[in-house]
């Protein structure tokens, strides 16, 4: 499962809205084949590694990082994999968690046991889970997974006063943000940002396919000649705004490749991240990178719009500047939003902190579809 | 060395203004000797060593962290332990630093070559200086050594607007806090921390003894009833105040068996820190550990009062409320101060950042040392 595991993140970046699948098929105590899902509407993990296995399949254990498709799912664009399975005999299967996708849910698992195939639900659901955690939030809720990525001082500002910010992270710490954004479907920022530091969002110092460029900006100011509505990616770029006249500078962007996107404004006159968020969804923007300044964060923070936090702290101390998230209406600190599942990462004498907002919000499906299935499971361990 | 480094911690916060010394004495591959300087005032540690042995030392080798005292210090407390090691017969001497105080500076070492006793430093010299941070600082400057310690939330607030932190820490990083505290001659604190949170600044949780207690209070506001006024330990305390007339309240503290120190006023009309800490260093204290709100911290840091930062950080986001920080003038993040030999350290979900203002503020004295002492340092060698 391990092996699987390692696999399916091969297909990193390109699965978006599938989750990153792997497989791995062992006969005598051997591997015989190994697949992975490669990019959405491409071949399934299941069948690849039946497809490169170097001896027939029949009788032999498959260990798979998430439950095989079943023809319960409407307008699929490939034959459901437990079909298949049946088909070549495959002795036992090994799955690490079901799949959250309420048209799977549990029923690829029995369709395979009722076919004679004993299969094994949890082996490493935890890291199976972890891989794909945008696909979990997507699938579960209908909304983005958003993760919010911050570069601070270890004093919590993100730039001086006058709005200096380059370089608080080194590169090292700078790359592992290109990978971050090659892994998402989308980099989203406030035109603050843009009209501070004119950013690309582009995947440099790394390898990577190139995320879609997201500019919450209610009164389109975003600059013509800005590098997001001037490099070779424009057409990736969206610009939401509000409902208003700017229909020239609409055209221009436009005419440029760009999008331009509008929603309403909330009680308080800004964009509405709920119908921003139900957009992207739409467009099958399952995961959003936030790279942004203190006013958006802030407000993601105090909707709850956000899974994940990455914060990369410098260990230094600028007093003081600009915050890294305002107000938030925090009277005690027992009210202070604590995170889940924390984990620490030293990067040269940097430390990147990582925690979730709600882990319920996010695995819950795991647990719940457990549930669903509860009748399945007791089954699967007589 | 190692294990000399191990039994010199057993005299934490009971030897300064003196350091921390370990001294083992190996014959034929065994300790037959091992001794620490235990507080103040009492037996050196080589001298320890030589009573502990359960054999004749003449002929072994003595592993000791600090050069040995010589003759040449005025004034001591107890006879050199040069002298000794010679009359003992000890066959050779290694020694992890010379020792940073003037009046020995090379000298220890120097006068037991010349009597034939070789004798080697270096080996473990970091560790032994680290041990001994606070007296290398103290003895090479004139000054305790300063060391922040914070409690903050990711977004870096110490506490909400409303002056609420209780808790940032949670109770293993605040036993951490108490150790610190018993290994420090004095925790120093503003009288606004003393207004809002009217803290003890004991050891409890840890055993350990306890340290002075300052207040930094112009004004002297600091409430009568104040836990630090009022408990069993009033006489570890001292309030420094500006020039003034408050000399009822005065009496009233000195009454109570606390101490009311008057220094004068900066430009800026705040306590003139300089004086403070002269004044500290006279009366023999020779570390301070600094636990207090922004306004002292941004004071200290601004002036370059400190020597060492330790950041308790939770996961937590708070958003905006006090300030670890305020004010440094900083306009690009390239002034931004940057914490030297940084080390992180997670306890439970927390992380504690420490690092240094200035290395070779501190440790300069040995290393100017090693230079005075190149002369000797060749001799070694040969």
């Amino acid at each position: 499962m391990q092996r699987a595991l390692e696999i399916a993140r091969e297909g990193i970046g390109f699965t978006s809205p599938n989750p990153m699948v792997g497989a791995v098929i062992v006969k005598d105590g051997r591997i015989i084949g190994e697949g992975f899902h490669p990019a959405y509407g491409r071949e399934h993990a299941e069948v690849m590694a039946i497809e490169n296995a170097t001896e027939d399949p029949r009788g032999s254990i498959m260990y798979c990082t998430l439950e095989p498709c079943s023809p319960a799912i409407p307008g699929k664009k490939t034959p459901p994999c437990s079909n298949r399975l049946i088909a070549e005999g495959i002795g036992s299967l090994y799955i690490a968690t079901l799949d959250p996708n309420p048209y799977v849910a549990g029923s690829g698992a029995e369709q395979l046991r009722e076919a004679g195939i004993p299969v094994y639900v949890g082996c490493q659901a935890e890291a199976a889970t972890r891989l794909n955690e945008a696909y979990f939030k997507f699938i579960r809720s209908g909304e983005p997974f958003v993760h919010i990525k911050m570069a601070m001082t270890l004093d919590g500002r993100i730039a001086t006063h006058s709005g200096h910010s380059k370089w608080i992270s080194d590169i090292d710490a700078r790359r592992g943000v290109h990978a971050l954004r090659s892994e998402y479907d989308a980099v989203m920022t406030g035109v603050g940002t843009v009209l501070a530091d004119d950013p690309r969002f582009t995947v440099r110092h790394v390898p990577g396919r190139q995320p879609w460029r997201i500019v919450l900006d209610r009164a389109i100011m975003t600059p013509m000649d800005s590098q997001i509505l001037s490099d070779e990616h424009v057409a990736k770029t969206m610009i939401f705004s509000g409902p208003g006249n700017d229909a020239i500078r609409e055209k221009m962007i436009v005419e440029r490749g760009a999008e331009v996107i509008r929603v309403d404004l909330d009680d308080a006159g800004k964009l509405n991240l709920s119908q921003v968020f139900q957009i992207l969804a739409e467009r099958r923007i399952a995961s959003v990178l936030v790279e942004a300044g203190s006013r958006l964060v802030t407000s993601l923070v105090r909707e709850g719009h956000f899974d994940k936090v990455s914060a990369y702290i410098a260990p230094m101390i600028a007093g003081s500047g600009i915050e890294a998230v305002g107000n938030l209406g925090t009277d005690s600190m027992k009210d202070a939003l604590r995170l889940q599942a924390v984990k620490y990462q030293q990067i040269n004498d940097q430390i990147l902190v990582e925690g979730y907002r709600d882990l319920q919000h996010i695995y819950g499906m795991l647990s719940e579809n457990v549930q669903c299935s509860q009748e399945l499971l007791k089954s699967l361990a007589k």
